[in-house]
């Protein structure tokens, strides 16, 4: 156990969880370095949406709403700071003003945490944020991906535009980042623009779990899809919040209802311990939708749970 | 299939769903006609209710959630907008200040739809809305019922009134409006004024099923009730908002808790895909007491799955 | 049956439920008196909180909520205000400015009501409140607890100070309160400060029934639990409202996901009808942290639940 | 000076502001006796409105507000509760379901506060309710009025309505209760349904004091306004909150932009000690539409004004 | 008087306020026509803000919140729906995904309506949206320009980008689309990103008023201003929501404290009567930001002030 | 002009206003240090008020909401960061669960910042906070206050307590800290619990200005006596933000209404321009209370006013 004093939260004993600056999980806001195992960063980019911005607030709200979180897993037992050098390392530059720019920029921050040897935790920002990060840590080496979500993500594109929320997960398919016999869609539904809405990912070979098929098999069984699909290999987490019911996440661009709850998209990260974990993202809080606060909680929990199984994975291949 | 260009919904490639005036499913608002197959209306009458008003205000908040929704229905595949014509006629003339000439107004608003040809999909307003429409297409043939609710809504009077949301499915019955043998109650619970409060139904004919027997039987057996109980006849789905667990509708006028999940209310109405289906409603929805904008979210995903299994019966029918 | 006048909550048909001053379940503002079977009290109480404070209005947020509740349950049938004489004793004196003085100044105020021998219900304040209620009613005759919580509650201390929302059931199994073998902690989860959190009531005999096993053994199985632990000794209920999922609590301090549902949590309390019941509380709701409403509505109900089944005990021992 | 400890308000000392129910000024629920100088009652009824209901909560929610009020008044240190017995009567009892009926109902319960020999202040409700109000303390006795709106409210009729919250001055005149030449209409403004929305009133003899007048001629000439106006005869205040600029009442049916301040109000009212003064009422304070809660707090104010000058004119006159 | 029944708004003694769709003034929804003298149109579009977006979502709130302006207005009398024939004619095409690709179909827009021969009254919509306005009426034309605002939107780029919310007038005197000795600014101040961001425009020939200013002058000497600069050619007005104080407009993307009033607006708007009028816009109104309602009620209310000076105009010159 | 580029804010250019962490007006999060000259610090205790908690979130609220601050004044031309260096150090310790030991933390906390040599500008948290930190800067060597406030804050004590939010300028001046005769207090008002509430800072020689003698006298001649009262001695600033009328200041524990203006107390601030400033707070910010977040952007905007003139006293100075 690394336990490195220097990469510790703030000491809720002595700093209680309302005080001082709100930082991913209460780590400390630290450049990127070598130092770090798991590097925690915000992506507030959201002009890949085609419906309702606003997630490039996310990571602020992600930020705050993480205070309510302690340090030790209640159910794995995982301490996740004692096992790895953690910290919030900022967010990704982004161009306000130019989408084409952002993903540049974008695809550059996350080019020096990998380079400085660490593993990427994203908070979007929009679910375009994926493409960039993929770019980096999947390059000439594709990776299996656990992905949460209501929308399949693989259309061609969106108003003539290649590179958005709806299209990522096919631009990774075709430059290669991604093996799409160890891609896992869960939780799809929600009314479609066209018939083929989700198709292209099936075809391609990705496994797909509507909320019908995941109701009808029950999630052990999903479970269990998730652990044959991604196997032994290198796997990359995703989170479009979207994949909870809108009961949890109404802070979001697109939410949609009948969905699955928090504590089951908790039990299906806790399934990854064990995996081969190279980097996972949550992507589309866009808060002011959600005056309750619920959606940021819920994705600072799905957080936390994230990091432990990518803790775990570290220490053990370190 | 028809796909008549003039009742297409806007087109969300060339408006986004942020853009332009809010209409029911971005359907267009057109004055009743005997060209249109559905007839999407609000109903903005609130002064049948006893405790929170503000159902007036349901239709123009149901127009402006139901941006979000698509063409296309995920697990059925039916796209209503090619097999009829559907359009957003507006809203029933009320009198805001006098209860009971606005009854008199809404029914003779239905019965222009009614005349034209279109079967009614309406948009409480508060759950007195379902009398004056069954006036309308239930005289003399009556039809009949699955009732979605927290409530019977078959008492005798409320405060010295006879026509008001707590007494609808009693006049119904006594107006020849409803069969009560084939008339379903689906999730009843919420504390009582008196013993017999759901009664009356019960005794009339009508199968009750309370939320403990909903959690007992399983919603498979609920779905199997439904589908016994209203048989091949002509059938008219009534939702009261109040149906679901209040989590998910705090909009509304008497939100109760520990009810049924919107995918629990998407599967039990596309469960009536295959019905004699003559028109629908969803009502109390009273926006202003869910800052979320879950309710109305909600509202607008229920008013896609009635769409969809009233097209598909209409266009079998047709 | 009783069924005095005196103590009959506010007749809706005559009072509509917007209407009138609010107190707990529209009973009558009361002073403490030797006719009241059951007082239902404030306890404004919220200086032994380590984050979020604001439970402190949780009183007058339930009074205000509870206007939507009926008299009669629909389950059980039980009709509360006729069993007993139910009132609203208003809330316990505190001192805003000195946690420590305000402790006995509630202990003494439900020691009044002890003395004139009605059963209190409380409603908190923060989650330090049991304790000095059971100084009362528990004093040299330790009581079980049926404990509905996401924390255990058992630290020995927090930030130097003994007594406070986090260590009070430990303080009552050290003060001879409770009796540790007749307690039992349902919905624990959520991340820990440290690997012993909960550790302490196991090791004292409590019964922990982690969301883990929540789920793992079923809600029935559960139910089973409550019924052998408790047995037929004398039984207080506690229910820290953040026991519920986030989703139905995010007005409290300290909302944790992946709990129980309010139906689950109704049907946990409708089972202990025939316990022999003491006294109750709901704490730790926090209302303006929920623009919805919705935590307080979820409490109102909750209330309702116990003061059901608690009538109804009262009832069969007078 | 009475003094009288049973009509004293909530000691904040013991009873902190934030603990026990809610009265208007933290005054003692009391029934309307004989004893009572001056009888604070809410009035909800808002059946009397066209755009937006809402109203019939705005007693609960000036009662929470009130919470915050103290004793004495920081300018003309009058101490209301040692010259007047002062309570809170409750609310007039009114029908949810037949807004004629209401009108009788709250005539009958303001009867009997007059009755009793108490001055009302009443809290609404919408504004409707002066026109009952009036037609007890006012009958063969024609008051004049200080009434501050955004809205003249003398229009003939209302979508075929003799009696609601347009027409209530108009009324009030035909039936002989004000003596319009002591009406004094302060804040009139935003745009009109027709030419001649508040030709009326000032046919009829009323000073009407549009904004732009308002502006033109500063307050301090209003203040000499009001005072010669009203005179030294019997005098009643109404005020509807949309006089106030609608940044000070969003929270209303109809806010209107660019009137004057709540320090302007103070100020006015202020303006009235030493009038002859028998009755006040505020009305049209629609919470739910202002989530700061500030048009709520904003009345709470105004009543304690009012409540100040009405207990000086008492004192004076017992 | 035109008073043509086909563009008359909506009756509210038949469709209350409440009731139907929401359109900008509650006038017909049209496509663009030459029978249209004023065209009320919306332009959702925000990105080319450096900030919060949301500005998208503008026209469906002001559409929204002008349910509640009535057709006279209380001080010039002016009708505008007698003298002018005025639609919504929807909003303008805007590609959700592409700055650039936008703003060429916004400007394709007005151009349609330019070349109907309506005078445009656009709600945005960040403040880029003049820009492509302004191409189209003063294209070989340079109009004069009322620009109330905190900012003075002349910064040369901003992120490398040259067409965004903070360039738009410095673009517009560059390409000859304004005669700067006819531009006044209103409502400058807020802290700056360097000594010179409001300078251009000075230096180009702008008047420059700044709050400092704006209250050392008075507002009637800023009336004569406004009069002076504007003289008798060719006018335009743009109203950035942020001119007014932040307490009037938290509902936007940079809110700026310390302007002006909303009173004070519409007495600058209704000086401008007697004006050659072209055109106007209402931009950055982001309803998410403000949960009450207020900023978008403002802007509805701005816009009344506008179509009636602008209906004025266009009748005397018809 | 120092302009070190260590101490320099987030470049808005780089980082868009959005992105990264929060710290106050963007500043770095630095450990106390004798670099720095002007330290922010948030103080998030909360337990001295004796109404509604919640400013233990002020520091964190105000460091969200300054984020759309940019970095030169507008009307004096200040550039603070140019000037001296200028950091976010973090909040003080306090311990959530005891009032007592937190004064301990507090002041230990500033001590450490004024033995480093900077310049303390804090935000609390309630306005017990500035005794703490006059006690370490004004020890032996008493300062003139201006105090802004709707309260005089000088009870002898509250509940028993003699340190609280109530009493804190009356300690002040028992302990030797301030100068009486250099104390002037701004906008006294609000109701009184007893007749000499504010009575006690007037005999011991502060000048006190209520509203009404601010509204008589004007804002001109109160900048006067600020001038004449502070005179060229050390001088604190302390900003209780429910100075500002409720409009402004929701999110307060007490908002009092008929207070002055943002641009008042700008306007105030600025005028202490070439005072002998040597720290400043600005205190009970409750942000929950404020949906609409003004009040905490209020608050932003306060602190860069404050910070100019500190800035620039300093940089005199130094």
């Amino acid at each position: 156990m690394k336990n490195d004093p220097r990469f510790q939260p703030f000491d809720s004993a002595k700093t209680p969880r309302f005080a001082d600056i709100a930082t991913f999980l209460r780590t400390p806001r630290l450049p990127i370095s070598s130092e770090i195992d798991i590097a925690i960063a915000g992506v507030p980019f959201d002009m890949g949406v085609n419906f309702r911005s606003g997630a490039r607030h996310g990571p602020a709200a992600v930020r705050e709403a993480s205070r309510i979180i302690r340090q030790i897993h209640p159910t794995s037992g995982i301490a996740p700071f004692r096992l790895c050098n953690v910290a919030d390392v900022g967010d990704a530059t982004v161009n306000a003003l130019d989408p084409t720019a952002s993903i540049g920029l974008i695809e550059a921050f996350f080019h020096d945490i990998h380079k400085a040897g660490a593993l990427p935790i994203a908070i979007g920002g929009d679910h375009t944020v994926p493409l960039p990060i993929l770019r980096v840590i999947a390059k000439d080496n594709p990776v299996g991906v656990v992905h949460f979500d209501s929308h399949a993500d693989t259309l061609d594109e969106l108003m003539g535009t290649k590179i958005n929320h709806a299209t990522t997960f096919r631009r990774a398919v075709e430059e290669g980042l991604v093996d799409p016999k160890r891609v896992i869609q869960i939780g799809l539904r929600g009314s479609r623009f066209s018939e083929n809405d989700i198709q292209w990912g099936a075809d391609a070979g990705f496994r797909l779990i509507t909320m019908d098929e995941y109701e009808k098999i029950g999630r052990d069984e999903v479970l269990r899809e998730i652990d044959r699909v991604t196997g032994t290999g290198r796997t990359y987490i995703t989170f479009d919040i979207d994949g909870l019911d809108a009961v949890y996440a109404m802070g979001t661009g697109v939410p949609e209802v009948g969905g699955y709850s928090v504590r089951d998209a908790q039990v299906m990260i806790r399934s990854l311990q064990g995996k081969h974990l190279v980097g996972a993202d949550i992507c589309e809080v866009a808060p002011v939708f959600d005056p309750t606060g619920q959606t940021a909680l819920n994705a600072a929990n799905l957080l936390f749970e994230m990091l432990c199984v990518i803790a775990d994975s570290r220490a053990k291949r370190s």
